[in-house]
């Protein structure tokens, strides 16, 4: 299972240099990741397919390895200085059971959502669905801050919160207007807390279906981070 | 009050792009800030010497205008797509007087320390310490993070942590060994929450230095974001 490639021009190089595009990652449903972490992260949770080193690697023994070049780690990596080891890994068909959903309305910076997924697997929280254009789990600056976390919890794209709604989930979303403290409201039985977009917040579509909206009480400016909200906001829902 | 310069090697541009380094940043404590969110929050609070635009620009009457051409905003710019304002802006000296002080030891993604200055601001802390090698106030990415907050709160970079606990503040330190949970502490009087580095935590210095360690409960995963932490453990001790 160790095959050595050193040619730019091998097609196995150029079908992963091919996965730097978004929409051929979804579609094949194939990425790559980069360093240690991420790759012993994958491994652990089964979504690991294959490995890239310039040398062999004895940690991942039952999964195919490509021995390379500096100069195909350079064309493969999205850091100035490559890591010593690319992964190509895929997701694990998921489905989001459980009580506790986090729902990202249109979302946008991948380091914030990432940070988000991070957070509500420390928290337990049961999957994170990424709606409404938010930041695409494929990308890598989302998968990086994840730290790995996006191999052990369940994030989706492609569930409404209309859908949510229908199959008996409380709707309660973040918002600065018409707003209680959050610390006023306690969710009765299963529910989806709901955060908007970084400049606009939720959006009108996201406000009809809500149930509740809450906010943090802040001085001095009108607006905290929304993965910083999101991270307060989860650790007072958990139940802890 | 209006210049125009359209040539590189004019020296003013020539001193601008050299505000580029760090080191002359701060010690000329004169940096550059791109956009008009960071350029009128600076300019609201008298921290505001000079703009560059493309054409007039009528909101800073009383500022130094410089108009100039693309060829030079791309120089200046970090940003792939050039803000069309630039702003030359210093940091009002600051002490810092109050009861609740941020304390950053050796925090050193800029995203992070950019991001704990703003929630600091929007729960009226007194002020923030990037201490023992924490990302500067200098670095870009940190200033454009604390989406302006850092022109409204006192941060400052040479007060050492035994000095706080010699003018009697209490040090509250964050750690995930022999701490308690966050909720069975309370502190009474002015005193200083520390949030250590993204990978090693606290330093052993710190760690002598603090009066009691405290954490937050994690499942499935054995760290959260700093930011995330600093966001939720200085909402708690905000004591509204």
């Amino acid at each position: 299972m160790i095959k050595v490639i050193t040619s730019v021009k091998n097609q196995l190089i150029k079908d992963l240099v091919s996965l730097k595009s978004s929409s051929i990652k979804k579609k094949e449903n194939r990425f790559l990741i980069e360093g240690d972490d991420l790759v012993s992260l994958a491994y652990e949770n089964n979504q690991l397919d294959m490995i890239l080193t310039l040398e062999e690697n004895l940690s991942y023994p039952d999964i195919e390895q490509i021995i390379t070049s500096e100069q195909i780690f350079e064309k493969l990596s999205n850091n100035k200085s490559p890591s010593k080891i690319i992964g190509v890994a895929h997701f694990s068909n998921k489905e989001i059971k459980g009580d506790r959903i986090i729902f990202l309305d249109n979302v946008q910076d991948p380091g914030n959502v990432g940070t988000i997924i991070r957070t509500a697997l420390s928290f337990s929280y049961s999957g994170v669905v990424l709606g409404n254009n938010s930041a695409s789990m494929y990308n890598d600056k989302v998968i990086q801050s994840t730290k790995g976390a996006i191999f052990k919890i369940p994030v989706i794209e492609n569930i409404s919160l209309s859908l949510l709604k229908d199959k008996g989930y409380q709707i309660i979303s973040t918002s600065l207007q018409n707003a209680c403290n959050y610390k006023e409201f306690n969710p009765n039985g299963k529910f989806v807390l709901v955060f908007g977009n970084e400049g606009q917040g939720i959006s009108e579509e996201t406000l009809k279906l809500s149930d509740v909206l809450i906010k943090i009480n802040m001085d001095h400016i009108d607006s905290l981070n929304v993965a910083i909200a999101a991270g307060i906001l989860m650790n007072h829902y958990r139940g802890e």
